[in-house]
């Protein structure tokens, strides 16, 4: 879940006391983000756990963050901003899509939030793009959703509510929240530089981007979403950048994962950076192991693990 | 284990049937190489399994290969050159030389074949290193190890068997076997590369390396052991070789892994090409997942992954 609070720790922390009091739901992850004054807190479990929880987590939310007064670079629509879930085992998208829509009807019924299904929860084409439902804001949405007649919520009311705006709430496969930073602090050329390497300026498939001004860094940022890494890899991605950015005459300064990567996105780039000609999943030792089943045994395990042993 | 068996993939069916013919011992990987005309087979399991399978498997070798019609690039002193035994859980590397010393003692005791004790099973300090013990290689050692009392064996007669040579038996960590190609022919460079970038030559740290022909690729090939990727990764081993190839005018053709790798070295690998200045292993889904204990869940299991839903 992002949430619009990227500053005081005692806020993150009241609403993943609401998800953690729910029975079975498990925080994985938190990370906030000052200069995006947002968070992202990443949590798993059965279905009805996940459900519950997210739903209280939302209505916390509501309470503690005023949408009104709140300042950062990142694209807002409300307190609790997107709600993505993911299926990880044993479940489908689908199914997944069907926990986004009861999530969605709860939150409008209990809390008084329209709320816009995305992704595949969409219910119209154009909403399956994120950056579509988010168009115009928390400021710019208050006027349209009263008058324009597309920006009618899925579930509540055709009213933001006051202090916790709108929320978006789907399904979708895992992504990557990619960040690299640029040595510069020229907003126009991470923007231009953001453009050429998302799918919709006719950049890398599968790639969201977009240019934000860190000035407490002295840089800028492409903020990057990786919607499926097996289309277009991490590595892929960063190198692009850093392609445009040195066409450009800027350096990379780092990178930052927001919230969790999967490990195959990892792997894959370090094949490719070796570059290993002869690559499979079964030369991981880890994988071997816990596909025959030998990870978990409580017995000593020993191996005879050959190798080359050269000069 | 290594054996001096790289193209005939019969034989080595016949040594992998004696192994996986104990029960409780498992294949994990097996590798030939035709250039080393040499072998890697790895397999796990409880101790004992691991051990009668070693021995059965080194006795079909000296059945099968003729160490005096044996040509490959690659230094070897025995039909079964080295057979290191590596710790993977609730076991310590002073167990895996226990072990190494009981296959040593059977394979001389059962077979005639003299063996050496080498890492953490040496019973001389220069005998710690895998390279000083097959120092001569199979046809030199055939008259040293009878008139120089510093080449007698650990176990056995001091002869070599007649067409099995010498097996060196061992424990030590998991190291990674990882040869860089080279877009040239030119042997006495790829060996000084080899010495530039190994450890007894001044080189990295944990890192030993030979300079070794692929004719048949019209390559070289540096062909190095890691032996603990935590002091020199696998990244560095590779930006070294390929700096000192720079250096010489000589291009990197492709790497390939020999046996298994441990995946924290792949992940290590990624943070840094990318570079992810946030990381701990912490951010990647499945460590979580699994250290939570929900991978291993029978229930559908479904997340709220958070990410940033970037435009």
């Amino acid at each position: 879940m992002n949430f619009s609070e990227g500053r005081d720790q005692k806020v993150i922390d009241q609403i993943i006391a609401a998800i953690t009091g729910v029975p079975h739901a498990i925080l994985l992850h938190q990370q906030k983000d000052a200069a995006h004054h947002r968070s992202v807190v990443s949590f798993a479990g059965p279905p009805g756990a996940v459900e519950e929880a997210a739903v209280r987590a939302t209505g916390k939310a509501a309470q503690l963050i005023d949408l009104n007064r709140h300042r950062g670079v990142h694209p807002r629509l409300g307190a609790t901003d997107v709600v993505p879930f993911i299926p990880i085992c044993d479940i489908s998208l689908q199914e997944c899509a069907q926990i986004a829509q009861r999530v969605g009807e709860r939150i409008a019924r209990d809390f008084g939030i329209p709320v816009y299904l995305y992704e595949a929860a969409a219910t119209r084409p154009e909403r399956k793009n994120l950056a579509e439902v988010r168009r115009g804001q928390f400021q710019g949405l208050r006027e349209q959703i009263l008058t324009d007649d597309s920006r009618a919520p899925d579930f509540g009311e055709r009213k933001l509510h006051p202090t916790a705006g709108a929320t978006i709430v789907g399904a979708r496969e895992a992504l990557i929240a990619f960040n690299v930073y640029l040595e510069t602090e020229d907003l126009p050329l991470a923007r231009e530089i953001a453009r050429a390497v998302r799918q919709s300026g006719g950049g890398l498939k599968c790639v969201k981007a977009l240019g934000l001004p860190i000035p407490e860094r002295r840089q800028t940022q492409v903020s990057m979403n990786l919607l499926d890494y097996r289309v277009t890899p991490i590595h892929v991605a960063f190198d692009r950048v850093r392609e445009e950015a040195a066409r450009r005459g800027v350096k990379i300064a780092s990178a930052e994962l927001v919230g969790l990567v999967p490990r195959q996105a990892l792997v894959d780039t370090a094949v490719r950076y070796l570059p290993i000609e002869n690559f499979s999943p079964d030369l991981v030792l880890e994988n071997r192991l816990q596909s025959l089943g030998l990870l978990a045994a409580n017995h000593p395990c020993v191996s005879e693990f050959g190798s080359d042993e050269t000069a």
